[in-house]
């Protein structure tokens, strides 16, 4: 089992295998295929630029993460200008942390789907929005979420954008796999990590997954990164600190920042608000500023 | 897009999809198949309790969890009767935790595969034993993970064991369905969250994809679960507290109990040794005995 060959690519051959003796559905399908191509083209060509968030591990707060870098790019000179594309199809959670909950993508005249948007004009689509209810699982294997996302990229007025965060599930399979081959002219991959070495592992992972898919590391993001007691005032490292900046270093790839633990944090993703839209005082806020201009500027030198 | 009803099931049908118009090869292959079956009934019916661990949203220490499991039970009684298989073929994080990086799976005579041996005879099978390095991410679409989940099970000598405990990666995709469908006799799902709302949302489509592949859930596990500043002693709830409980109520499942933050549990993680084995003091260690203890009576109970 040698897994560095084992990148999975040809949708023609998919095709062809699904397609069994008759020509004419051949045919069909090969058509409908290569329209949906051309309208997906379409739309990302209106997105000036399209940024991926990855963890590989699980649970690292990349959700948290691409919500208030969408927030932070809003409020400094792009509201209105900002899309998420969530697509985490079996936990989709960018819903409910901007607050976004029981929404569902709006309908237009002649079929026309668009996403819903969120304060500060942020374009949102999730499959949460297409889910009758929470406790509702999606219980599906790789090509039909491929299909979905696909879908989201192709058949959703997305309009014209500044940015499009695009938050991945973790891991290297089917979705962030679909998503790096099916968005034209990515920007890049952002990746986030917490500061335990554990986390550190998988991180290798998907430095090396961008890498062998072409696809620029924009830089790591250390989010967890010591917790201040606010009864005390002392400094905890809970998960350890300074892990990202060591592996950005062994791995020639960007550091973008470290994120601190605020409380903060998890009750306003609870409650649907961006983070970094009020506790302006904090250092977590600080914190994503810093990383925003560095965003920018690595999109500005490409 | 109706969730519900995507239910993945039928290998047969993917089989005969594969082997296009050649009867011999189509014979074959099935022929291969049904014996790979009757490999795994055997090797499964020597364990004597399957349990899977999954978690629906990612990060929330399931791994953690599953491996400080193993080695509670391994020290109540089950030294060496303890397997775990880490079913996250992306990031797999397991044999890190216990200590086993750059181990390999052992071969014996006439091809036999044996799992890799950690401390109290805990045996150990993950993908990460055939990666030729921690660099090398795993870009997989879901049939050849499922593939490598029905090898695992069904061509490693586990031998006789009490407890097999499966860790999955977070989602309702490939590698938990394929487990779900896999594993003969599968005594329940281990489900395990934190507290936060977001990651509640996310424990309901668990609780939903066990009843809907007709697998008992053994119980809710609220991890990380306030935390105790070791500076000044108040308790701070990082995550929120509570969430675990409540929704076990909600959803009319057992509640399996709380695991506070403990920042020992990561730097045991991190330097590969079971958290449960040292730290007696430790709340964290008493709330995984009792959670043993509740485990242990479900299975009695059966």
């Amino acid at each position: 089992m040698d897994a560095e060959k084992q990148v999975e690519t040809n949708k023609e051959s998919d095709l062809k295998s699904k397609s069994s003796s008759k020509p004419n559905e051949y045919n069909e399908r090969k058509r409908a295929t290569s329209e949906q191509e051309q309208r997906l083209k379409m739309k990302m060509s209106k997105i000036k630029h399209k940024i991926a968030i990855i963890s590989g591990k699980g649970g690292v707060g990349k959700s948290t993460v691409t919500v208030n870098l969408a927030a932070a790019f809003a409020l400094q000179g792009h509201a209105d200008k900002v899309g998420v594309l969530d697509a985490d199809i079996h936990g989709p959670c960018v819903p409910k942390m901007l607050g976004l909950k029981g929404q569902k993508l709006v309908g237009g005249p002649a079929g026309m789907i668009f996403p819903v948007t969120a304060r500060l004009g942020i374009k949102v689509v999730s499959m949460d929005f297409l889910l009758p209810s929470d406790e509702a699982p999606v219980i599906w294997r790789g090509p039909l979420k491929m299909r979905v996302i696909q879908q989201f990229l192709s058949d959703i007025i997305w309009g014209e954008l500044d940015f499009l965060f695009i938050d991945l599930p973790p891991g290297t399979g089917d979705e962030p796999l679909s998503v790096m081959q099916l968005v034209p002219d990515i920007d890049g991959v952002i990746i986030v990590t917490i500061p335990s070495e554990v986390s550190q592992i998988v991180v290798k992972k998907a430095v090396t997954f961008a890498k062998q898919l072409g696809v620029p590391v924009i830089g790591i993001i250390e989010n967890m990164s010591g917790f201040v007691c606010p009864e005390c005032g002392v400094q905890l490292d809970i998960f350890k600190a300074g892990g990202g900046e060591k592996i950005a270093k062994d791995l020639l790839v960007p550091y973008l920042g470290k994120i601190p633990i605020d409380p903060a944090i998890c009750v306003d993703s609870d409650s649907g608000k961006p983070f970094v839209a009020g506790n302006k005082a904090s250092p977590a806020v600080k914190a994503f500023a810093e990383i925003v201009m560095k965003i920018k500027q690595f999109v500005k030198d490409k």
